[in-house]
């Protein structure tokens, strides 16, 4: 169980990344990762298997920041928008009065390019450890398992 | 930080907002909105760069109920089915004892031609000014800013 | 109005239920019912019309368990993943100090197939008969009513 304040915290965490995300404001998203934090985007198969392999991994902030570099100056792409839209978080467990959680919530990220249609980019779940810190919730590691192994073009933004 | 009461009002505004408009029963839609409430339906293009021309832009209740009066009466079209997924919202701001409140939240609707396949009609978000009223939360404004600016046919029901 | 636990455990109800629906976890799916329970999945245009005809009408547990039994070992069909999004849900009554439960919540349900892309399945809402037992808030009966009457093969595993 949770009580309201901290499950509230957990509902802006998601909601706060996804609107970071989708509203192409990529200097802000290595600030939802503690220092060490990870992210990973690994496809639904390897996962089941226990095969490590995933699409990108980003093993601290650092990394994390290089990629929003890559993104920003060097990644050649076409742009597009996208948008998050991401069910309502499950615990698999909540430690130390509140402070360290582990979550899991259903995604999709939906694409459309300019002036074209809109079309489901990623669909998956994300598998988080998150904890409180002194400037609230971050994610130790945000794990996105994805179902869409067949990917159009390719994903540049975070999802 | 909002306390559970009005929290749980708003994601039942949202809720009831998204069942009024899947479920066809478009004179409920105005209900939803003050006397001088306003909704528009905005692409993101033009958004972002505050610039203020919109798809639709109905200024007060009465042009809210005169859509009404089109969509059911005037407006040619084929009819389709339509359904709101919503995100959590995320609060921007909430003020004088949780009685006005500015929230935004992603969403996506889905239409579904009779007999026909289901596609996303559109995708965006919403940004909200939301007021107390004695017959509970109302939109003071609504604005839908939409990423999908190439619309399949037309946006005939109420998003 | 409800309290934030039962709220609480009305949403974990939910998204149990998808992540169990999703994770080809098939044999767990029966649990989110009581012994009587029912499921049903109908087409929007016969829920409208008060027609009682449903694509899949499962009237037990036991019925729900041989359905189980049917996508294991003997239903011939192509495998595909599954991904619930659902809405947040909307409480059509509250009864008995929170131990009886209507509730309603919007829908999708996104296929990918092995290599493919990512489709809308199905989209629709759940109508929901709830009771609290002594292993949690379960299913007296799940009502699927879903706009996409026009099925792309086959829905194999439950929605």
């Amino acid at each position: 169980m949770i009580d309201f304040k901290t499950y509230f915290e957990l509902l802006n965490l998601y909601s706060d990344y996804g609107m970071v995300c989708d509203s192409a404001a990529w200097e802000k998203w290595p600030d939802f990762f503690v220092e060490d934090g990870t992210y990973r985007l690994q496809p639904r198969e390897n996962f089941e298997q226990d095969m490590p392999l995933c699409l990108l991994a980003l093993e601290s902030r650092a990394m994390i920041q290089d990629r929003v570099y890559g993104v920003k100056e060097t990644l050649y792409h076409d742009p597009y928008y996208q948008r998050h839209i991401v069910g309502t978080p499950r615990l698999l467990s909540v430690e130390d009065n509140g402070n360290r959680i582990h979550a899991e919530a259903n995604y999709t990220v939906i694409r459309t390019k300019f002036d074209g249609d809109s079309t489901i980019l990623s669909v998956g779940f994300y598998r988080d450890h998150i904890v409180r810190t002194d400037t609230g919730l971050k994610f130790v590691s945000r794990l996105c398992v994805y179902d869409s192994e067949m990917i159009a073009n390719s994903i540049i933004y975070p999802i």
